[in-house]
Order: structure tokens, then sequence, then C-alpha cells
């Protein structure tokens, strides 16, 4: 039995999510549907690739997970299919799947990508503004069902790739940028755990603000204090206990997070 | 194996959508559920409506949409099902189902409507106030599980419709209205591709403003600008490149959307 | 075949939900997961235990509930899971079960609870931040999977309860409190129908606004009337007809509801 994961910048109001899920089941009727998130705020590739990278791994090995964050959607830009690791991956080729080649490269696992090119695979009928019900949806549906990844398309070697600044290493610290701001206000940075090694933070600075020192968790601190610790993925995070840390810090992604070690 | 999609104005903070759930799964253990929208504007009938009939035809065939935007609850409005095409739907008799209604006449499909009086496929205990989980939710399940149509309750021929405008040709045009308005500011018309025909659209006219000629896609112009296409299911419709024509031009659903021919 | 539920604050942005369905598929792959709530007000525990006990019973016998409202992750709060009846939970023991157990033990329903520290059924890696994910996800799937409740961990008898008041009934009426506002405005009292019993309802008073008598249903008044009745699971309610009550009367929880017999 397989499981097709969904994330999408389409909200849930209007029944686009649940019509893609009616075109899966119509092709794979045994698959299991998963939302990851319908909530990507509007065109926001970068976005929809931090999302997806850092909660695809939990998903067990061959599941599909489809993403339509597509502002080139009627153009030329390729629709693509990708095997990364024991993961699969349904996209427009935006760049959206950009952290997953990374984490591929770097950890040597399989790599292999195809431009989803054959319409035996689409709908008859194909619209220009909603390849996620039209392409992406049937493509994942009959990956799912049993067709081999090369059948979707060409493989291709030259995949679109969003740029991201690294975090740089200075003789006492690190600088880095908010990667991401959560939905409860979290400023989540590009600062990895393995980054930190087995230096110590001594402080985080952000917005001419100093967090002294980290925390473990939420509940070692007063509601209101705002406070450093690591995320659920590992990544350097500021928070306010019960609060909104991007609100109280007018917060935006790509700004400055600088890390100083004792 | 039998799908059942939801369509609610119930929101998802309350648990009132998971609770239905609850309920089809006890009556029918093996039926997959599918949610098209729990975010129809309260109590808008129309709305639904307009959600549901452009989404379910991408449905398998023998899909059970259940739909449960039911201003009339409590009261003495019938609960129906009804087999349109090879659709099913389940729902307060109170228009929410016009469109597929017409869409059967006028295709020659079948059409059969039930009054589901028959409290054998109900839960036990009926509240006045949620008939959702006690009546729509127990027949959808029932009828999933085996159970015939007709045996679910009385066969009507009287259903309520809604009346809604439909478009008017000119010699050089069509005169349409706005007959939804998508979570994104979309303003989708009531004119259809197949209205417009071999005809070649020279300008579409809303509140004073004239958008000349269509695009295919929203990435042929750039962002902030206002267009004219076809939307995913054909009807004509202005929007702004990531941006949101309704705020723009403060839209409402019924206005007039006028279009001119070359 | 199992169903899993679950009910969070996790909102349905950030993709914290779909992580945690993934991890669940993993370990059981054949469980039905439903959601009941990811809006439950951040940290909010007793909004979240209203919400659950309200609709868990409306659920297949053998289904587990898992409920993250969990403002002490990471602390020494225990993880607990619990036979409730015929109802399984998997939660933080922070009192977000407390209905229940009272539910059982007025009812002589079977009732037993564990501490859930055996970390063979946890992942692998336990951040200090996300408990939902790494011990509430698999333990649930365990446990659905076909592990025996006493093999998750040792069995407690003094889990943390919410103190709530009770509604206290005077000579010629009840004196209760507004227990929960819903996603529309509803004040949803902790007066059941039970309390009220064979006495016939005069009036309700909140916030210094008489409503005389109770309406069955919403259809029975115009729009923006206020209306006082019993909700979907029988508890005295004030509403305004297509209308918003909480707004209205500028309410919170635990704000007096006063009713008056006849």
């Amino acid at each position: 039995m397989s499981i097709i994961s969904l994330t999408t910048d389409f909200g849930t109001r209007d029944g686009f999510v649940g019509v893609m899920k009616g075109v899966i089941l119509g092709i794979a009727p045994d698959v299991k549907i998963v939302d990851i998130s319908h909530g990507i705020s509007p065109q926001n590739v970068k976005e929809a690739s931090f999302v997806l990278a850092r909660q695809a791994g939990y998903f067990p090995p061959h599941t599909i997970h489809v993403v339509v964050v597509d502002p080139g959607v009627g153009t030329d830009r390729r629709p693509i299919a990708a095997q990364i690791g024991n993961q699969r991956f349904v996209a427009p080729d935006n760049g959206v799947l950009t952290p997953l080649y990374e984490i591929a490269e770097n950890d040597g696992l399989p790599l292999e990508i195809v431009h989803t090119n054959d319409p035996e695979y689409w709908l008859e009928d194909i619209s220009n503004v909603f390849h996620g019900r039209d392409i992406f949806s049937p493509v994942a549906a009959h990956w799912a069902a049993g067709v081999e990844l090369t059948d979707l398309g060409e493989v291709i070697e030259d995949p679109v790739r969003l740029q991201s600044p690294k975090p740089r290493k200075v003789s006492k610290g690190i600088f880095g940028q908010i990667a991401h701001i959560d939905q409860f206000g979290n400023l989540i940075s590009n600062i990895h755990r393995n980054d930190v090694g087995s230096a110590q933070v001594a402080s985080v600075d952000v917005y001419g603000v100093r967090i002294e020192g980290l925390v473990r968790t939420f509940g070692e601190r007063e509601p209101g204090s705002m406070i450093a610790l690591f995320s659920s993925n590992d990544f350097l995070t500021i928070s306010v206990v019960n609060g909104n840390a991007a609100k109280e810090l007018d917060a935006a992604t790509g700004d400055p997070f600088e890390v100083a070690f004792k």
C-alpha cells in the first residue's frame, strides 16, 4: 500500500485539494493520502521547500510527496518526478526540491529526476492554470500504482535550484539567517546542531536583541520570555514562550541570525 | 471500496467534521473519506453549490458527496439523497444541488432523488441542530455500505432549486455575473468557454475597469497585472497576478461581468 | 482495522500534523487517521479537553484518540495512555482527559491509565519540543498495531486533573458557567439537559441580557435574534441566528450563565 503526501498553497476553502484527491483515488484506489500543508504562503516556493524538506524524512519509504506551489503553471517550466533516497517527489521544476537534492548529494543517496512529459500519465484535458489536478496528481497516482519512474518521462540532469545562503563560521561563532518563520512566530534559522558541533552557545543576536544561553524546552522559562533553543529538526530557533517572537521583533526571513560561542 | 466526500461550513476548530467521520467509519469501516471544503461561508448554500458542482465530476464513479450547509436544520426542510449521473449526493433539500440537476438534465444523465426519511438509517438520537452528524453522515455511510437508494426513503420529484441568472448573449458579446469569488480573490463568472464558442474575446468589463484580451495563464503577465483568463473549470475569470482582484475591485458575487467580442 | 484520531494546537501550515501521520503510518500502515481539530487555541488544555470529550463517544470502539496540547513538553510531565470505556487515549498527563475520567467514574466504565515510559515504543531520537511526533504518535501506532496497554509503561493511579466548576442548583434555577465558545461564537454552558431534567426553562441570563424561553433550533427565529437552545451535545447554549453571540456580548469562558425555571 502506498502513501501520497500533499503540500500546496491552495488553502482549503475552494476544494482544489479535494479534487486532487478525487483524481488520485480514481487512478490508485488503494493509496493513502496525507496532507502536509495547504497553507504555504501563495507562490512561496522557498517556504514550501523548507516545510517539505524537514517533514519528508519521517514518512515511510516509497512515500510520494506531491508539491504544488507553482507560480509558473502553464508556462514552459517542467513538471518533474524525483527519486531522492528512499522517498519520491512530484513537483514543478522551480527549485522547491533544492534542499532535498543537497541532502542526497551530501549523504550519497540515490537521486534520479525525470521530466514527466508523457501525457499518457496526465488527465486527458489539461487546463493552463491547475496542473496540480491535471498533471501532478495523476502522475503521482500512476507512480504509486506501479509505473516505473523512467516511464513517466525523460531523465534530466539540470533541475532548477534555489540559491540560499549558508551559515558562515567565524572565529567565535556563526553568522546565519532566519530561514523560516512558522505559524506561531518562531524564528527558525539555517544553523543546524551539527554546525554548532561541540561548541557551546553563549548568546544569539537578532534585531539588536541578545538572548543569553540556550534552553532545552519551552517549559523552562516563564510565559512571555524570549528564548533560544533547537527546533524539533535541530535548527537554532528564537521563540517567545506562549507568545509570538516574529510579531515582537517584526521579523522577516533572510534577516541576520548571529550566534556567539563561549 | 467506496469514497465519501465532505463539504460543510463547519470550519475545523471544534471537531464537528471529525465526529462526522467517526460516525461514518462506525457504519462503513472501509470507506475512504475526502474533505472537499469545510470553509464554506456560514449558511452560504450558493457558495457550497458552486464549489461542489465544479469538483464532483473529478471523483471516481459512485463517490458519495455529503454536503452540510444547512440553515434549515431542525425545521421541516427535507434531507435528501440523489443519484446524479454516476455520482451520488447526500444533502439538505435547500437547493445546494441545483447546478448538478441542471447538468444532468442538459446532458440526459440519470437523476433520482429520495427524501431520506427512514430513521432506520439515522443515528438513534437526533439533535435539532446537527443533522450532519445524526442524519447525513449515517445515511451516506449506509448507502456506501450497500443499502439501495430507494430503501433510504421515498422518491421525490420536486427538489428545491436555487434561482441563478444565466449569461445573456448580445450582438457582440455576453452579459454575465460574478458567480463566485475564491479564497485568492479571483472573480469567477458564470460565462463558460462554451458560451464564448468560436468567438474571440476583445475585452472584459468589471466595475468600470476594462481588461483587454485574454491570457492563457498567470505567468504571461507581471505580478500585479489584472488579467482575464479561463479558470480550471473553463469559466471566464478576472485575476491579479500574485494579488487579489476582489480586494482591488471591492467585488461581490452577483455583480455584472461583461464580455465584448472582436 | 484501527482508527487513530488527532487533536492538537499545531495548526495546519507547517506540516507538524502531516509528519505525525507519516510516523504513524510507518509503524501501523493499515490504520485510518481522522483529524478532530488542529485549531485548539495554543496551549489551551481546557479547550482541548472540552472538544475531545464531546466528540470521542461518536467514534467506533477501540479508536485511539491522540491529543497533543502540551505546554509542558520536554519537562517532567508524563506522557500517558488510557483505556476509558471502549475508547483509547494517548496524551500528555496535564489534565486534558479530566472530563473523560469523570464520565467513566460516573458511569462505572473501565478506566486504566499507563505512564508510557517505555522508550521501545518511541522514536529513536527524541526532541525536547515535539513529543507529538516522537512519543505520542509512535505510542499510539504501536497500540493500534497490537501492543498491550500495560506493555506501553507503568500503570498509574494519580493522573493530573483539571478543576472545573460544576453547575449549582438553586430553588428556581441553575447557576452555571460558559464552558466553551465555539468558532461561530456560540456560548456553550456547563449545564446539561440532565441538569435541567423535567423543569422548564423560563429564561437564561448572560452579561445582563435575558433570553426568554428556549427554541429547538436556529430556523425558528429571524437572523440576528439571540436565542437559547440545547447544543448538539445537550448543553444549554446562547447563539445569535446567523451571527456571533460571543462578539455581541464580548464573552469569555468561565463567566456566569444563569438559568431560571418556570
